[in-house]
């Protein structure tokens, strides 16, 4: 992609209404801008981070041998009213009438509706186990919505939905979904821990949350220093020096977390309440065993920026940069700078690697900025002073040395760093 | 995808509340399930379909040179206030109170979203010309929502909108879009007219639909026997045999559409309104040219199985087929069905051909009945009488004849077939 023909308003100056720094550097970055109060646009910028988590996620929930559907957004109180939420959820639901004055909801999640799916097409045990999923725009009405895709009131999100013949079954699924989400996370390149917690108004017996750890997380996390056992701290109310009550040696430490994911098992909560049903092997009618699993797709982009930051803008987590690769050509007048520039902006989408070229006509200090500010990975200039000896300049975000490399060398060299970077936080690729 | 794994929830009889073909044959192969009037969740089988139209036109408008975004289905009233269209929009626009009694509408359309985008970030003639696109899910409370995906409520839809200096270069982005929705529609598959068209309560001078042919459709087009032009019946109101307006010489015959695709020429009827202005290059404050541009991305899908159906189900063109290949195994428990059905449906995956085995213990005649339901193009049927000669039979959902082919040739002969059937829709690749 060429900068000059593609859409990245950035900002220079800190927009007053952001409190945390994610939202400052999505506002400066270009990536979102606000509609209304927790109601966003995603920018082309914001859109392929929100795609490049879309699309671990994806990957991961199929490699689980879960299955993508989409549920609608709008949702009629009839299935509401059967699982009793209709009353039970309080203004947080927005609900509206249609022309013909029925009842409907904007859908702030969707067991309802996955229940209603199950009782209708699954009637013998022997289509069991079936886990579904989807990525789907949700819609929750905070009383005080802030802090950008932190706390947003239409979002983004992964929920999946999972129905088994036994109690046995369903937790197995559990225990698949959270390796998956460790999978999930460790993908995005983020340092996370899994606590456990709450089960809150989606019901339940055991649930864990999935916290991007970062200074300015909203949840104090207790972990403990030996076994790794962690958990929410309003749940065990232990204090930071405690000693672990599983394995009776190491203290709790106290880390800030952002939730982006949390995952439930429900036994037949909603099974038995939406009378879904179906015949087991005995040809007796039981409930369905069920789990839920979600994950905040615009939260875990922000919390992912909360942790990876500096003074100079965002530094992404190479599987979720926008681009992996930013050219920047100095002197773009100069013949040669023109050509080399033009040789590895063809090689690098040659080998489907995501590059930005920065070709407009400004200052060094102004594109370097830019390129900081957004935070692509893997930065190579191209100016007449390297090029005169047939050296470009390669640099990662994230470090603070520069180093010259052959212009024969150099494809190379952006191939081998790009594919380092990914191994870095993905062993198995 | 083995189908023992899969959820697609077939169904034997035609359901009573499905009027049209599409809908009927939607529901019968596990594609939809309805969740409300209008409303309805995609299975996992229709919303691959869904992403096979997304992806044509994703590759297609980026190729046009339009960037994705993606705006809220929320949008705050005031904005349409200053489009005048809060008070203009009937009944068919939905609208609800948040929490804190303020007005928003589920978006029917974005034009006012994204010329306040536009009118934040645009300030000066440099940065244009600007194409901006979102596949998005969009609410229109339709007063009798029927024809399944044909004329839903909840919908989704992509919808492209541009920005220029000039009605010049306005109207060049036009006939750019003109191109895109043709390359669109041809790599569907589809037999399919541009018509000249109304612009409705959209506005602006210039508008072409984009319709899908079927004995079905709504609309009624005349189309020229020698000049191919064609218009909307009810907008150039000739009659079936008339000479033809512009060349003359031909006749108008009549046809049946489906309108899948409109694209109008605002000129400045937004920006005027919502005071969206740039300076130019003489340093004067102009308002935008703009044009905005749809595809109902489910209604394609919709009017693909309208056009392209038989008693037995339905019949995918290639690029939109939910799979490309079934695999169907008749005695499923013969050593050599199994080897032979396992090394041809790895060696499809290898080479990133979308298969569904066919492995349940069923017989012949329901495995066949299925595979035609839900109109995979090519079927491979591996039976213990084939392979003691070393054959299998490989046919296609359009033809009657199946051929008998090696087994060490069926792969190769496999996807030669498939690669033919893509050359058909799509001479350039």
């Amino acid at each position: 992609m060429k900068l000059s023909h593609y859409f990245i308003p950035t900002l220079r100056d800190v927009p007053s209404e952001a409190e945390v720094i994610s939202h400052q550097l999505m506002l400066r970055a270009g990536m979102i801008k606000k509609v209304a109060a927790g109601i966003f646009s995603y920018l082309p910028l914001g859109l392929r981070v929100l795609k490049k988590v879309e699309n671990i996620i994806r990957e991961e929930m199929n490699r689980a041998g879960a299955h993508e559907l989409l549920m609608p957004m709008l949702q009629p109180a009839e299935l509401w009213e059967e699982s009793g939420r209709w009353k039970a959820m309080g203004k947080e639901m927005a609900r509206l009438k249609d022309r013909h004055d029925r009842d409907f909801c904007l859908g702030p999640t969707h067991e309802e509706v996955i229940t209603d799916i199950a009782r209708n097409f699954l009637q013998s045990y022997r289509q069991l186990p079936v886990t579904l999923y989807q990525i789907q725009t949700k819609f929750r009405d905070e009383v005080r919505p802030r802090f950008g895709l932190m706390r947003g009131r239409e979002f983004l999100m992964k929920d999946a939905y999972s129905f088994h013949e036994t109690s046995e079954g369903s937790l197995k699924e559990y225990q698949n979904m959270y390796q998956a989400y460790v999978r999930i996370f460790s993908r995005c390149g983020l340092a996370f821990r899994s606590v456990e917690a709450d089960t809150g108004n989606i019901g339940g017996s055991t649930s864990h949350e999935f916290h991007v750890l970062a200074k300015s997380g909203e949840d104090e996390i207790l972990s403990c220093d030996q076994c790794q056992y962690s958990a929410n701290s309003n749940l065990i109310q232990k204090k930071q020096d405690d000693v672990c009550i599983k394995c009776k040696k190491g203290k709790f430490q106290s880390y800030r977390g952002i939730e982006v994911g949390h995952i439930f098992y429900l036994g037949n909560k909603y099974s038995q309440s939406m009378k879904a049903s179906f015949l087991n092997e005995e040809g007796k009618s039981v409930y369905f065993e069920m789990g839920c699993y979600g994950i905040g797709v615009g939260r875990t982009a922000a919390a992912a920026i909360e942790q990876n930051n500096d003074k100079d803008g965002i530094v992404w987590p190479i599987s979720l940069a926008p681009f992996q690769v930013a050219l920047v050509p100095l002197d773009i007048s100069d013949s040669k700078v023109k050509t080399v520039t033009h040789a590895l902006y063809e090689g690098l989408k040659k080998e489907n690697i995501e590059v930005l070229e920065h070709d407009k006509d400004e200052r060094a200090g102004v594109k370097f900025k830019d390129i900081d500010l957004i935070g692509i990975p893997i930065r190579v200039t191209l100016g007449m002073r390297g090029l005169a000896q047939n050296k470009v300049g390669i640099k990662l975000r994230n470090e603070k040395e520069e180093k010259m490399v052959d212009v024969d060398q150099a494809l190379h060299n952006i191939i081998e760093t790009r594919n380092e970077l990914f191994r870095k936080i993905n062993p198995s690729t």
